[in-house]
């Protein structure tokens, strides 16, 4: 079993076929196509809102472009250190931002917490010329440590922010498993709570790859179609990647993979428990750390499960990721012994 | 039909058969698996030289980040006025090459020519500090007006920038519909002229969505890989892009489609002349195109067939494009009328 | 006597009185002293509007930071291929502009002309998400060939660009002659004409180093002074940069200087003209573009007299430069022989 | 007395001088001219190494500049959270650096520890593709909080940078404060000990605005020519840059003004102390901070004394800065009373 990562798990099924499903005949390239025409008002559907779609291939490239038109190149983006686009996009911020600066703080289990994040802005603000100004704030959800941002502490995030005079960003990179944990509404989350732009991740939750852009602020549309086609993201096959996303809202499929990926982590989290590990962050999605003995990680290493220590939570912490086809019967035979 | 474009056609089903395979089992991602650690290896075969491969999704990304290893954030990239980079990638080589500037020339089809090379490079290159110095040359094989650089002439444009101390760009989008019709090897007319990158295509001749950057000076490898990453072009799944390319090299295929699509521009070129159409471009890949009065345009259009007018050849003039799966009987049976 | 440029003179007498009277005292920095605070209204009132005054010490900075505001990273800048930010200015508008893309037109003397301009945004807009649309059109007071704009061609030109929807910059290092050359207010050739962003030489033109970026947009004023900062452009003591701009304003020191620049390039153009030489570009302001035959140049290097040949004039042809500071009587007695 | 900032002093009489020198004759532009041509060999002479001199008009331009040689759009500058380039350049360093990124750590006095920053590069390099990896240390002499590094210090951290493969950058923009405070040789601070770049500064300590950026590896020369170009930074009157830069190393004079705005923020800690103020920051060179109660600072303030609180200190610090022209006489005057 491997638990290194949610992205080493295949297409699932219902996505593959889509993409067969495409293969039989031609269409307009660059999203004129019927299926790509169809995005808009099916995430506007699943969002009970208007929005606007943006898919591109990978999650890096949804948080940076769509970081990107909330941000001036002379400002700041406030993040988690821990923040993927901290951590784990390169230089890409600044890179799609032209300039634009990482600002960041901490708070547990890569959480942003709101009365921090005043003190911060309060702190960080109209400090003149010199000083980077910041200009939008961004939130992972789940975060980065498996952690879930509940509806409140979204929207207390999002009054921050707005009173601050601040755009909000959400790296929906596991969304889906934010939602199937929460139990809401996909809408409680992100632009009822403030959240200007989503990236709205597939790829890690059964896509081949696609990442979609929601701008919940429909004016920003124009810059993030330039900043996708100068940065070589727009695919000229655009329907292979608008199969893909509605197959993926299709049935809530979005939600069932979700679902089964987080019940994957919560059984692993006990069988783990069994064996002698401590849950280092209670899963609420499907990323599990685990605080185990050199033994115990090197005897599951042995029986042929694959994960990853993480240091950044600590020495002795490992990293547990599942996805849409974790095998739960092998998962909850895990706890009988390896 | 439809002409528009090549990036129309659907997945051949050689790559989607690839593309099947691949999932049903997990894999690292990120280029850690084994179809990916075979990529190096397969094209170094190819091209019998060691070279490097970096896939992309998409032939502007794959653009891109191969030219921005060969020019500095202050010089220029040498290309012709009609170059897919200066006119269809937005202000892509500024982005991606730190602020590069293209320097554009003419010539017949949309060819750069040794001469006019050497004398344009002549006059731009060291003039001071105020002055864009030319870095690199940008070839388009085949070039945006359907036409096939031949072993001779990539020889001496290779042998001119090499003597100006250029690096040697090649955009080979239509790479195969190239070889195709010269019928050479294609070390021939990349590395062995002087080619330093080359954009091997394949989204528009077969595959989903893939293009390689082969770098024939492995030194580019560490910036190629850091660039594709910082613009988010690094998939998670990354096997997916390997499949592709595995597929479309095995048995050739990569070749066979694009015979099949010079085949059909030809036939698509006899059967429209017997319609009264004219030869713009003589087409050697397959792109075609062709003068045609009003009346024979609106003819066709009438009777479902696709294509695009085309100013930047002239009034009157209309581009055709075939594909892998264009349907050879269909196009020969035109010729007897609409 | 030197006439390779006008940035060989020095400062001029009462600029530097201005910096010596400075140099008595303390003064808080980046603008918050008395001299700075003048400088809005200093100009507002030359220019009878409401204006905004950004300083910088070179003429580059003041095009590039101007231009900045007026472009996005994904749109393109017209101008003409001669003009000082194509051919002089490295990749500054790329950098400052974040990947921003000049777009050339050709014109008579380095002049864009009205209707090529509206042809030429005409074809070059709307062209889709693939290529780069012009947002700004940039034009050169006097131009790069000594020409001048007369109010009524700045006129045309600000009506097509509003047509078009484009901003509109100028460029106006030798703005001081092209004023003194037209008789013209200043306000006729910018503001009043649709000018939204110039800059204001005067290092050319008797300054030590300082050319004003004046903004009739007032809404530009924090996104310049965020690109000035940003830039390294910010003085510290920049008490020195305002002294030298108010002593240049101060009883139309600027045109006087103009005038006398202007007066000795004619009396230079009939000196010459006596010696055998023939006008290439009639003199308007104060550069002279003369033919000359190959043994009058040497002649003229031997007696002393610098220059420069000018290629993009053509073979045989020779600019000379006047100044503030260049001796008309010298110049008169040019004519009768070296 | 105004000891907000050493920037509110004007020019010293011996640089304006030159200036005043440079005055009465034309000159070659863009540093073709004599002055401009002996700043390699008199700052050679001062550091006793070849070295290659490259003149701006701010210390801001002098530390981006200087470091976009050091660092790649992908990499990482590793810098005390206080440095001047992380609190006060804007978002200078990813515009300079194509998107490099500031890399921040603590210790005390704004000084980076050699054990520490060696403990932060092996934690923060080859963390794989994803991460950004440190390629440059910047330190600045003396530091923002007043604090100067000894020769063992800057040795010490010019060795684990060395071991870890970085290059090294001193933002010495009171680098004469730090020289003068030490009494040791330039040399012993800067390439001896493994500095590579250095921005020398001058516009503090006496000069009207320059500031040198000192390449000791001369191999960066032209890259930092065409960035100074580019950037808007290149003066066309360069003469009256070289001009300040000669006058400042003439009779040792960088050292003259600095061991005066040292000495006179020794007495003005001795008076402030005898009026109850204590020492925050011991002064080293010519910063002071001390804790002030709230009638103290008023008091001094209504007597017109002007200084700045410091926050980034403590709540209760305020900054007071000297420079070569404080009156000794009246600072020590202060003691007595208000």
């Amino acid at each position: 079993m491997n638990f290194s990562s949610d992205n080493v798990s295949p297409v699932c099924p219902e996505i593959l076929a889509a993409i067969v499903a495409q293969s039989s005949s031609s269409a307009l390239p660059y999203g004129q196509d019927e299926d790509s025409a169809r995005l808009d008002a099916a995430f506007s559907t699943l969002f009970e809102t208007d929005c606007v779609v943006i898919p591109v291939a990978t999650g890096t490239a949804a948080n940076l472009i769509g970081l990107s038109g909330l941000v001036s190149p002379y400002g700041g983006v406030v993040c988690h250190h821990e923040a993927h686009i901290n951590q784990t996009e390169s230089t890409g911020v600044a890179f799609f931002g032209g300039g634009a600066k990482l600002l960041t703080m901490d708070g547990p289990s890569a959480k942003i917490e709101a009365p921090a994040l005043d003190a911060f802005l309060t702190a960080q603000s109209n400090r003149g010329i010199h000083a980077v100004d910041p200009e939008c704030v961004a939130i992972t959800q789940a975060t980065e440590f498996g952690a879930v941002y509940s509806v409140a502490e979204i929207q207390d995030i999002g009054r921050v922010a707005k009173e601050h005079g601040m755009r909000l960003f959400m790296d929906g990179a596991r969304f889906a498993n934010a939602v199937a944990a929460l139990g809401c509404h996909p809408a409680d989350i992100t632009w009822k709570a403030g959240v200007d732009v989503l990236s709205f991740g597939a790829t890690k939750n059964g896509a081949l790859a696609v990442d979609a852009i929601i701008l919940f602020d429909k004016t920003l549309r124009k810059k993030a179609e330039k900043a996708r086609k100068r940065g070589g993201h727009l695919f000229s096959k655009h329907r292979y990647l608008a199969a893909q996303l509605l197959a993926y809202l299709e049935g809530d499929l979005w939600l069932k993979n979700a679902k089964h990926a987080n019940m994957a982590a919560k059984l692993l989290a006990q069988s783990l428990g069994c064996l002698g590990a401590r849950v280092a962050h209670q899963p609420q999605g499907n990323e599990l750390f685990m605080w185990m003995e050199d033994d115990l990680a090197a005897a599951l290493q042995a029986a042929g499960i694959i994960f990853r220590p993480w240091p950044a939570v600590g020495k002795g912490a490992y990293r547990f990721v599942t996805a849409w086809n974790s095998p739960l019967e092998d998962i909850t035979a895990l706890a009988n012994g390896l």
